[in-house]
């Protein structure tokens, strides 16, 4: 059994390039760990042209039952671990422990997540007391101290949302100055239960079932300080997920997949779209464009492999 | 007065570019003849990633109201004429025969328009017999006899639309076979009033205050010979609409506008987006991604001018 196409990922790029690659009737399963993380995180949708104002969450699952209209394989909450190309032209991912799929093109669309600090202890704790994600989990730290790892935006809104609830917030920025707007910096400086630390790298997270406290450094004195927490956000900003790709396709320093004009990668047959790839710019109506060109040209692809 | 940017056109990509240049804040004009006249001539779209099924003419609709609700200048029913590169590094662009416009970047998103003839009586009969939309005019033609010229799915389409009305559809084909899909081919030889000729050049349309007739040349036996019709379509395919701009920036081939990664023209503070470009496929997803690209794009080429 083998694919026409397979499609790795569960935001805008992959489910546009779903739709297409269906459309085009190409054989195609759609491989991902989950859908949107990204959109679903977000608030109100105000730029995806046609919805003047929407939730992300709630667009998401138009574009999931827009993607299941038509006929084609979806394997959720899988993760692609590896990929292989085969002798006769074609591919093999390896999903999961066991699992194998082949296919004859693929479509790398699988996005960006949260960066990490890549330190000790980080690993072990996440969903136990580290989170990505304030939004979602701002209420589980109510009357608890935590600490906000981060200086720009996202650092920011995360404290000011835990603020409603924690007790206390540590926001720990890594420079001698917040990078975030200065509308956000004045609700930090009058919110009474943020108190920022600068200079500080973050060097473990501690704790035996949850986070109790983390190690950082004081860039200036160079002395290493242990701070009590019962949550960590980690809020440094977004990598491209493509570990699971290196040595396959080239990467760009940033680790974003290198794409041409028709989003084909350095590996003719393997093609890329949206916020995984080096397209200029990360917006949602882009990487839905993206992903239905990236389906088009997989499809003439394989219509001269035919030929 | 100066703009930050000229947007011309108003199909998906004009009008995405004009969303997100005003959510930056870029003091901008929008100048279109018309709104998207490919949608509003299409019938549902159903690959609008979020729109499972919509007509073309009401998704254009949503747009227009989207793009309504943010500060920018829109100059509707004008049609560009020519630009000009000036001194200081911006542009001047001619609308209408003394209307002058000036912005330090410019989005070109003009879209594509159906393909012409090129031959005598074309121009003079455009809307007095000659039509390019079957699914507009029709109903003009009842009990008479016209002419569809092409051989594609589009003149396919247009002459049974029209078989419905007319008493006799002449469909004129360049080729010695339609290349229209089988299933059209096959409902057009059940049509009683659809006759076909093959190998047909058409060289001139004539009339007096409407058509009266055509003149073709048999490309075999090169016999020129006179059909006396009432009405003429042109199904011929379509062509970027680029004129205007020929010599300011590169086109292909195709007359298509040459662009990059980042969606920038050969002319630096010139950028184009959507049909009328090179990108490799033309779809609305992929023309409301390519605006939102070209307009961050020259937001971006705009904040290196003013460091």
């Amino acid at each position: 059994m083998i694919y026409d196409l397979i499609i790795i990922g569960g935001g805008p790029a992959a489910i546009n390039a779903g739709i297409y690659a269906a459309r085009k009737k190409l054989k195609t399963l759609l491989i991902t760990k989950n859908w949107s993380n990204q959109m679903s995180e977000t608030g109100q949708v105000e730029n995806y042209l046609g919805f003047e104002s929407i939730l992300g969450a709630e667009l998401v699952q138009k574009f999931i039952s827009h993607l299941k209209k038509f006929d084609l394989e979806i394997k959720e909450k899988q993760e692609v671990q590896g990929i292989k190309k085969l002798a006769d032209g074609g591919f093999e991912i390896l999903n999961g422990r066991h699992n194998k799929e082949r296919a004859r093109t693929l479509i790398i669309a699988s996005g960006k997540g949260p960066r990490k600090l890549n330190v000790p202890g980080e690993e072990k704790f996440i969903g136990r007391g580290i989170s990505f994600c304030a939004t979602c989990d701002a209420p589980l730290f109510k009357n608890k101290e935590v600490a906000v790892v981060g200086g720009g935006n996202a650092a920011a809104i995360a404290a000011l949302e835990t603020a409603k609830y924690a007790s206390k917030i540590y926001l720990l920025s890594l420079y001698s100055k917040l990078l975030a707007d200065k509308l956000e910096q004045e609700k930090i400086k009058s919110a009474s239960n943020i108190e920022i630390l600068f200079n500080i790298r973050v060097k473990e997270i501690q704790g035996d079932k949850f986070v109790t406290g983390l190690i950082y450094q004081d860039k200036i004195s160079q002395e290493e300080k242990k701070l009590s927490v019962e949550g960590v956000y980690i809020e440094i900003g977004s990598a491209p997920i493509s570990n699971f790709i290196k040595g396959v396709v080239k990467l760009n320093k940033q680790g974003e997949i290198k794409i041409d004009l028709r989003n084909q990668t350095s590996q003719p047959g393997i093609f890329a779209a949206g916020d995984v790839t080096d397209v200029s710019h990360k917006q949602i109506i882009v990487a839905a464009g993206e992903g239905a060109k990236a389906a088009l040209n997989a499809y003439d692809y394989l219509s001269k492999l035919k030929r």
